[in-house]
């Protein structure tokens, strides 16, 4: 008999990995924890917060030049799909110092 | 006999509740999770990240009112207590829309 009915829910719902995802993991990671020092952990973080920062960083509020050149380019779209995925990730735990 | 060699070295080494914690608990909580609309998790998050989040939110290179109202008469001391606070949290996991 086929368990079709053990799909989880929650699974079906995260959203796809984003196709922009490349530029962003080199220092935010795949799963929204920060590869480099510096870069803030993503995983988890609220949506709407997220969407915001984006905006900041794009438009220049937050002048930061790496990230102004990695968004500037990217659509509306783009950015909100970044947003969801970093946001429905689970952070790991790591020590900090 | 006394259990003394019980007590967990990482519990041990957690940073201390800061004293100015009560302003910032109001929207980010106490153990860093967020709690309204617009402000974003803090738990865990890279210490170096927060402590020059912190700095520009209170020399306004990220201008952000009620952040700078809050942040500004705080010394040094004080927003480097909070940065390892907060730092320290681990993230409760919370669903995202």
């Amino acid at each position: 008999m086929l368990a079709w009915g053990a799909v989880a829910p929650a699974q079906a719902a995260a959203p796809q990995k984003p196709a922009r995802l490349g530029l962003c993991a080199a220092c935010h990671g795949e799963t929204g924890m920060a590869q480099i020092p510096g870069a803030p952990n993503l995983a988890g973080q609220q949506l709407d917060y997220l969407r915001e920062a984006l905006k900041q960083y794009r438009d220049g509020r937050r002048n930061v030049p790496l990230m102004r050149a990695a968004i500037g380019p990217m659509s509306d779209a783009d950015l909100d799909e970044l947003a969801r995925w970093y946001s429905a990730q689970t952070p790991a735990h790591q020590g900090n110092p």
